[in-house]
């Protein structure tokens, strides 16, 4: 499976691919780090995020996505600009039906270190010697957008079958509810004509009476 | 000039078109919201946005975006899906070179109302009354978008002179200290050249006192 992990941003956005193999073996084939200037208008800062995305989307052709889930936190702006980079990315995939899935910091952390509060230079580290890379990955950025597809490759398998688990539940879930509702229709149906039946031999009986005084 | 409004949303999302002519003069040239439904994966919602969003620049050809600035406040999780998809809209007007601006939900209150913090009936109630419309525009996220766009054309001249005048003094402020810094150099130059020549003339002085004794 190849798996692209993107660490989403405007000032600088970490893309990576990255191919799992047998067990936990996986290996890094590139890693780029997308810088747009903060003086850059918004729509132009996208549209550079959003090129080189579709540019890497189109080169190494992954199976999925794996974007870092933004939380707004303490710097709300910071945030909405991730959320937006993210957003051109996730839009990219879907235009070429390529799955987007999310990974909560937290996740990344605790997949490639064991511990989900783990800090930069930890996460840094682990990557490093998880992908037997020769020097640590700089910028900070692309060291994350490795961790997520990391993380993807690894618990990525299990949230598919954990996902079309819940999804199974659901719909079957709404075949129950359309099955008791069925039932409850065809019951209120037969009292209704049980009703109806009862009201025809009451008259019947009724005329029955009135004709035979 | 021609606005289109954007009221930015994966379940719903607002679009208005409105042309301002003479002083406060408006005209609404068209409206709609775009829905997608909440089991969709997000890819696919922000596709949908997208290509409703590029359908429309491409029909009516605006000469300005103009999106509500999302904030991040009690609902995080809707706050993230809305700045991706103003993300999106902003993305796809910037493939056009269609200028994008952002204003806040209480300055476009401020500009249809008068009052920064009235609520979705008054809004809806002026925008009405402003566009002579016959019926109140239906949902909330119609009126938000042509409100958005009313607000651009009253606001929208003023906002870029504002810019133009914020980026000429930023200009001016880069000349000024790099005349400043030239001025410096040009005095550090002769500090240097002057404390050259006496160095010289000491040199010279203290080998003629050798040459003399």
């Amino acid at each position: 499976m190849r798996v692209m992990g993107v660490d989403p941003g405007l000032t600088r956005c970490g893309i990576a691919l990255v191919e799992s193999g047998a067990g936990r073996q996986v290996t890094a084939l590139d890693v780029d780090v997308v810088r747009t200037p903060t003086d850059m208008d918004l729509e132009r800062r996208l549209l550079a995020v959003y090129t080189a995305a579709s540019h890497w989307l189109d080169t190494h052709h992954p199976d999925v996505v794996a974007i870092e889930r933004v939380f707004a936190q303490n710097q709300v702006s910071t945030a909405m600009g991730t959320a937006q980079a993210g957003g051109v990315i996730a839009l990219a995939a879907g235009q070429r039906e390529i799955p987007v899935r999310f990974h909560t910091p937290s996740e990344v952390k605790a997949a490639v270190t064991g511990s989900g509060r783990a800090d930069k230079a930890q996460v840094t580290a682990m990557v490093t010697r998880i992908l037997g890379m020769q020097t640590k990955p700089r910028p900070a950025d692309a060291a994350d957008a490795l961790a997520l597809a990391i993380c993807h490759c690894w618990r990525g398998p299990m949230a598919e079958r954990m996902l079309a688990a819940q999804r199974q539940a659901e719909a079957a879930a709404v075949r129950h509810r359309e099955k008791i509702a069925a039932a409850r229709e065809r019951a209120a149906d037969t009292a209704r004509e049980r009703a109806a039946d009862t009201a025809r031999e009451r008259a019947a009986s009724a005329a029955q009476g009135r004709s035979g005084s």
